[in-house]
């Protein structure tokens, strides 16, 4: 991992924006630019071209970050440290009991329709990784106050989680009444969500921390189906191969295997960020005790 | 910018996560886990240290990539391209005199406290990015459909203005009314930039490339108030030279010119995304006609 000693600054690339301007342009004030200077719409649109983010849509775990593609052996390999985080305090319980109630209705729901609940799910998973980075963002604005990397890693995460849910779509198609229903879920999950991460974001946490224990489960039954042959073992689908820098010939198994790796990774940091609160030692960049 | 050409998912680094599990460990469902495989906290703790996420808070502009730092010269000859988007539809007209109509508060209370103005607004400029980057995702999730890189803009226009705010806060310290006021203004530009963007998206944006128009305005006189001597032209802070690549012994002129340039990148993108909508061409990824 030679590259990540690279300063972050070296890591994010924007395109080049060419011509040097003349002083007077830049030391003129807008209302007063001359007409000159007013740009086309499709200068305009040459203009942004020139400011490309790259270095987004970046995996989770660093395993799938290396030169040669990963092979199944590599994804089996990955070391997803299976746990059950016993529930202690009474948040604790409630995030657990609320998750299994919600697991409840889903297993009812999809039984083993393993494809089609993975992407109503992770249309879900995207919502608290947004909402938790946009409060956190919105929170380091109104104190004025650094974050210590709170929003970075959650606005990751959701970004990871809807990355998920493209692959998804690039394997079966949602039926119309699943369409409904992801946007009704949606709507509810969302206020839901919010209101629960202003007022209890330990317990949020904690509730995501056991929901991504609950998808590693899934997964898993997921992986047993295809293995038995009862899911076909299709080729991945392309967006997955270049996200997880698979093989070329990767498989749906390979596939649910890096997904389950991300869920792994979110379920880690969710519990560790619910541990951090409980401890007072939200500071990312200091060491946890 | 020969960087510009690696792979994007080259470039989102995390650190190395180590050990390989055993195969027991991986196939086990969560809730049947030994009690050997439970983490403590302090184990999950490394867990998520393993997964650091490098590559954020990156510059908006490719001008301040590159290996040699940048001094004050490099910085007058970023090509910020002056301009007036001249209102042309009622939805302009309505976006132009909002900000107009802010902009003679903002005047009338900050007179010349450029470093406080600075402080104050950039609060307030961290909003726009987020809700908008937020709505793009949840859209996303919503209409299961990629949203072709408007998230990515929008979100890493909010980290660079919450990033102007870090650096400006290492220059002053705002006064205690200004920070009472702070809290009430995101209170209220949250909720009606959210229910903007919602139903007036194309407006939404459009104000913003003209709040920030405004804002090289504002950043031109601030410029102006330290070669004329009546601001002291202080060393630049840490955190700016890291951000934005400066040499070491940059000045708080060239941190001045460094982020008006961000705020010109600002423009442009929000300017072209209502032109985008106008134009029901809304893919970033097909060229804009
Ligand atoms: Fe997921
Ligand atoms: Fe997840
Ligand atoms: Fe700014
Ligand atoms: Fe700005």
């Amino acid at each position: 991992y030679a590259n990540a000693t690279i300063p972050s600054y070296r890591l994010f690339i924007t395109a080049a924006h060419a011509d040097k301007p003349s002083k007077k342009e830049v030391k003129e004030s807008p209302t007063n630019a001359a007409d000159a200077t007013y740009p086309t719409k499709e200068q305009l649109a040459q203009l942004v071209e020139r400011h490309q983010v790259l270095g987004v849509s970046m995996p989770v775990r660093s395993e799938f970050i290396r030169d040669s593609p990963l092979k199944s052996d590599d994804l089996e390999a990955i070391d997803i440290k299976v746990y059950h985080r016993k529930p202690v305090t009474i948040s604790d319980h409630i995030a657990f009991r609320t998750v299994k109630f919600l697991r409840f209705f889903a297993d009812a729901f999809f039984r083993k329709r393993y494809v089609h609940r993975a992407i109503v799910l992770e249309t879900v998973a995207g919502v608290p990784g947004m909402v938790a980075g946009m409060f956190c963002h919105m929170r380091s604005l109104r104190r004025m106050q650094n974050d210590s990397g709170w929003i970075e890693k959650l606005l990751h995460e959701a970004e990871n989680e809807r990355m998920h849910l493209m692959i998804w779509m690039n394997v079966t198609n949602p039926t119309y009444f699943e369409r409904i229903l992801v946007t009704l879920v949606q709507g509810v999950f969302f206020n839901i969500y919010s209101f629960f991460y202003l007022f209890f974001p330990r317990t949020a946490h904690r509730m995501v921390g056991y929901l991504e224990e609950e998808a590693i489960v899934s997964y898993n039954s997921f992986a047993e189906q295809i293995r038995n042959g009862n899911i076909k073992n299709d080729a991945a689908p392309q967006i997955a191969i270049s996200y997880y820098n698979l093989d070329k010939n990767a498989r749906l198994l390979d596939v649910v295997y890096a997904v389950r790796a991300d869920e792994a990774a979110h379920r880690d940091t969710n519990h560790h960020f619910a541990d951090r609160i409980d401890a007072h030692n939200e500071n990312l960049s200091e060491k946890f005790k």
